[in-house]
């Protein structure tokens, strides 16, 4: 189904609704980030499973702020059920203990991690086969300019884009406006995994026919009411944790 | 299949995994309980599927303790998977910031909570049938004796055994010996949920039949290998977070 009569979320929007699940809603940040990234990364086991062998290489490109932390969650799972995570985290998150503790877990798992943008493009362009690009970097409260390192990669992703290994956009594709669509890179994701809600610009991605998922399953009826969502929360099956759209 | 050969952990040995797993793991208890909490609700949802109508009444007993805020945690996801839970707890936590986090989620999603052990007594025999009682009262740091009111609410179930709903151990049967099983109580469970390993009287709750689940799958592959449970950590398949055993 496409996003025909289903309501997405303002950037304005979202942001209250995350404050709102933190402050009445009572939920912290460890635990939203940690369900979160594991609907990010159940949403690319249905996609993309892995190869029996171990040998799916993903890269994961984290950013700065939330969506980044997200992508270091989706990290840890996909190592558990068997894909071969690297992580490239230029920009250290200003919440140190959060993030600190997010990557001892990575590390704790032996998930690499690669240091320059340099080794990054490397990796996206091989010689080692990347199956997966998973691209964390920038969440619902996305402003412009896109500053370095990003810039360069984003750059480089847009530029490559149908030489590369798919790219999976978590909440919305980097670069692009949160409500508008595009701006100067547009990277192209085959697959995009909306949280809580779709943004606006998801509608754009959806019209090329892209794989879309929706994550991150805990809006109470109450709030998913109040920002009026519910003909989206309500779509989830069972006890799935994901649900394509 | 059966325990057989399958190395189960001490109380000991899981109260020093459970404390690695937080100081060298790096995980927060928020992390942990939400990923513990998470997987008790998929292994019920797999073993007691809800009625569609959600009307499936299920009355989730809450400990003072960790295994506590793991049945605090899967009541929230029961609600949102279409469950009709009641929580029970009697005794709060003394980690106020975190278990007070986790009510004001479940008032946020119109989970009710019973004050009395007459209250849940009613429940449990009650009029309205109940589907399930999930028993998350204690977990692998117990130790004997039972205080009031839980003395009263264990005689009670085992009492009424085999004339109430099922009952759904989470990690250990509540009032039995992590190590050795049964004391003076026994509720013997239809279902029990172990997490991260089964705990030694796990042995005994699967002799008899039981169906037995593993839950909480976030073990580093270096730290099942240091607590010798690699045995256990692989049965896991594909992305699930649970096993049946």
């Amino acid at each position: 189904m496409g996003l025909q009569g289903i309501r997405a979320l303002s950037s304005k929007l979202a942001a209250q609704l995350d404050e709102e699940l933190m402050s009445t809603g009572a939920f912290s940040i460890d635990q939203l980030m940690e369900l979160a990234g594991l609907s990010v990364a159940q949403a690319i086991y249905r996609q993309y499973p892995p190869k029996q062998d171990g040998s799916s290489k993903v890269l994961v490109l984290v950013g700065p702020g939330n969506n980044g932390g997200d992508g270091l969650v989706a990290s840890r799972h996909l190592k558990l059920w068997g894909y071969d995570p690297v992580v490239y985290y230029p920009k250290k998150s200003s919440r140190i203990d959060l993030y600190g503790r997010l990557v001892t877990q990575l590390k704790d798992m032996d998930v690499p991690e690669i240091d320059s943008v340099e080794e990054a493009k490397r990796l996206i362009k091989g010689p080692t086969l990347l199956e997966l690009i998973v691209d964390s970097l920038f969440g619902f409260s996305f402003k412009p300019p896109v500053r370095a390192p990003f810039d360069d990669l984003l750059r480089f992703l847009s530029e490559n884009h149908g030489d590369i290994a798919p790219v999976v956009s978590v909440d919305i594709p980097s670069g692009w406006d949160v409500d508008s669509g595009p701006l100067e890179y547009d990277i192209k994701p085959s697959m995009l995994i909306s949280l809580t809600a779709p943004k606006p610009c998801a509608a754009k991605f959806a019209s090329e026919g892209g794989a879309h998922y929706l994550g991150g399953r805990f809006i109470s009826p109450r709030l998913a009411e109040k920002y009026n969502i519910s003909d989206i929360t309500s779509l989830y099956k069972k006890d799935n944790l994901v649900v394509k759209l």
